[in-house]
């Protein structure tokens, strides 16, 4: 499809500020780069981590006057010679400078391709190129967090250890393959069996892990449902502190789910408003209803809003939703305002007292809501999994493991026990690319998420 | 206001794409930068010009994977000790290297500040650092050439020579005030008469050049109009190739004057498609055609629409608007496919027969438009003004050059001729800033135009 020699060229920053970067990447990224540049010496004359000035120039015409700075291989992104030339921030200059480096015989990257090589060049491995995409997309400090540690390796670094630890018990095993005629077991099925359990054990930790990583990345939806006329819009805009909301008096205003984003702490929560739920005649208003159902579905948590009148004649009422075994439920009651201090009885456990429309309690549910998010193991600096193409290959793995264990126990061949364990080195593979080839369409859709240039 | 002695930081590309580069400049800057990353050796230790990779953290936290480029005083564009981060590019990242640096006591720049202190350490003149925001909005070839040119100190270079002609006048004419009591000329007055005559011709061909540089900078003006249902939007979207603007077969579809952008050539047309002009009772319809006036009187080219029809019964109308001296008018015959072959006569010198729904004649339209923006000037490397400012510099230094040649006309005494030219001379230094000192309003006012970074 593409040829991986190519000298490649993109924007590597966005159009639109003072500058634009530029970068140039391939065995010939230098020399082609230098056609284009003129300036006190030639870049091919250029020490590695070097910046020069000059200009790019089409013969006598200056395009512009720019910075190249050259990086020599395998010291670079790509670990190819490359070139990044630091532009005037014009859309038409861009579009000058990679005419004249197309016309010299760089053609365009495609998306993702600088970091395709970078792993091709043995770089990076592919999760830690995947972090790179998680990086720039990053947008609060969890998600950055599991970013950043992916990118640097340490993530990594625990899938190898695990991988080679099945290596070394394939290794044994394989041993025995070589003698089998003469019946010996170097690997001591016992102890075979316990290595096979810790690791299964260590396996279902990191698949248990995603939900919080894919959380983490993708931010925790929260729904927020009640009665019709609960206030559950005027939360929303007291959380967010802003008129995000239409809130009105009459029951049934929203209809439309809105959804919108709360940092708190770090971690990104998707705050979803929900129509009321009631019986109605009125279509929309039913059709707002049925979105609030689905919303209720998609949760991670749930926010339960109850009327602090209803609350003090009929106590908390059961809910009109079943709460899935993975959610769980916040139950606030509102309009604490409304209620004399004298009359009031103490609320149970767990439940907030809130006043939505005075923005008191905020901070307690605030609290909570951070508090149902478990980030010890984030801050414990334990291996999260928050790519669903990993957990997908850590299912496999375990699946395979299993095999594996159910052979052990039924007196499998050695050779058979073996390729079950293979099958779970395999997996395990995919995910950092080590040890394993991978077709090029599975490259090609996993690069294809970044952004060009990167 | 500010202090030019603060370490100042700001992102010098728009964030959105793969990496994202910030800019520290100051006399602290290296060593501020430094306090924030990590890497082999410090950067304090760095040579200019060269390049290091590391960390950006924070304690042990790491915020992000970057390169720090080190431009050494007064190898920088600031002149000042400087430094570029290279990050990845996400917002939040931006936000806490940002957040990193105020807190190690850099400040965020002003629009321009990095320009400004380029020009303050006599980097650039005044003219090159207008050059600079001009060539980050340039989108045409033309407008482009203009601000390189003025960038790279040509323009400069001949203000500039003007003013040392003046200044070697004044020097010969202030001479003879010492000797006032000898009553000397050292300045022959018929010499110094036809240099200061040579020089007013200088400055009217360079105000003259305002009309074509403020054109090929802003985009040539150009105003469609004719008759309703002649098909002035058909011929606006052949134009574009795009359907810009609503077609129909109703005469007064067009109400609001639809403005866009075409590029011929390398220099950038203004189009505005306007309502047809007719007597009409339609409210809206004649608030559309007011604008079409409109539209005519800013317009530096118009091209007016005839139906072939009308040309073959009556020939060409006279315009219901009238031409300014400064307006170049282009008759074209539109709907020429209603005509069949054998009975239209041969067309006057000037028509455009054109078919806007086909496509026919376009390509002559263009180059007609494209041959009356006469910009041999530009390609003769000639000076061109383009800035309202320099313009309206170049207009008080042409009066009071006037002023000068009245006076010595009227035998004004040496002292207060010497005068006048001085204010020649100063008028000139403003384009520049050479020679004269700007008050901080001026310069203020300058370079808020800037963006962010730059």
């Amino acid at each position: 499809m593409y040829n991986d020699h190519d000298t490649i060229i993109a924007p590597a920053t966005a159009v639109g500020g003072a500058l634009v970067l530029i970068r140039l990447s391939g065995a010939d990224a230098i020399a082609l780069a230098d056609r284009l540049f003129h300036g006190k010496k030639p870049l091919t004359e250029a020490a590695g981590h070097t910046a020069h000035f000059g200009t790019i120039q089409e013969g006598e015409r200056v395009v512009d006057e720019v910075l190249a700075t050259v990086f020599r291989a395998p010291h670079s992104y790509t670990g190819e010679p490359t070139v990044e030339f630091s532009c005037h921030g014009s859309s038409y200059i861009l579009s000058e400078v990679l005419r004249l480096a197309l016309a010299a015989g760089a053609r365009m990257a495609e998306p993702g391709e600088f970091t395709r090589r970078a792993y091709l060049n043995g770089r990076l491995d592919l999760a830690q190129a995947e972090a790179v995409a998680d990086l720039i997309a990053s947008s609060s400090r969890a998600a950055h967090t599991l970013a950043t540690r992916q990118m640097r390796g340490g993530y990594s670094s625990a899938l190898d250890h695990l991988r080679e630890e099945l290596l070394r018990l394939t290794a044994l095993i394989e041993l025995e393959l070589d003698f089998s005629e003469e019946d010996v077991e170097f690997a001591d099925r016992g102890e075979l069996r316990r290595t096979m359990e810790a690791i299964a054990q260590r396996l279902t930790r990191l698949c248990a892990s995603f939900s919080l990583g894919n959380a983490l990345k993708e931010g925790i939806p929260v729904a927020i449902v009640g009665a019709p006329n609960v206030g559950k819009s005027t939360l929303l805009n007291q959380l967010l502190q802003e008129d995000r909301a239409m809130v009105s008096e009459i029951a049934g205003t929203t209809r439309d789910v809105i959804e919108e984003q709360l940092l708190i702490d770090g971690v990104r929560f998707r705050l979803l408003d929900t129509a009321g739920i009631r019986t109605t005649g009125d279509r929309l208003e039913q059709m707002g209803i049925d979105r609030t159902h689905q919303s209720i579905d998609r949760a991670a948590i749930i926010i339960r809003l109850i009327d602090a009148a209803q609350w003090l004649t009929e106590g908390v009422p059961a809910p009109d939703f079943t709460l899935r075994q993975d959610q769980q439920l916040v139950t606030v009651i509102n309009k604490m305002d409304t209620l004399s201090a004298t009359d009031t009885p103490p609320l149970a456990q767990g439940l907030i007292p809130l006043s939505a429309r005075d923005g008191v309690g905020i901070d307690q549910l605030k609290e909570r809501l951070r508090s149902l998010i478990a980030t010890d193991r984030l801050e414990q600096e334990e291996v999260v999994v928050s790519s669903a193409r990993h957990y997908e290959a850590l299912g496999k793995a375990q699946q395979a493991l299993q095999a594996a264990l159910r052979g052990l126990d039924e007196g499998l061949p050695t050779d058979l026990l073996s390729e079950e364990i293979r099958a779970v080195i395999d997996a395990l593979g995919t995910i950092t690319g080590r040890g394993t080839i991978l077709p090029d369409e599975v490259l090609g859709h996993l690069f294809s998420h970044f952004c060009i240039g990167k």
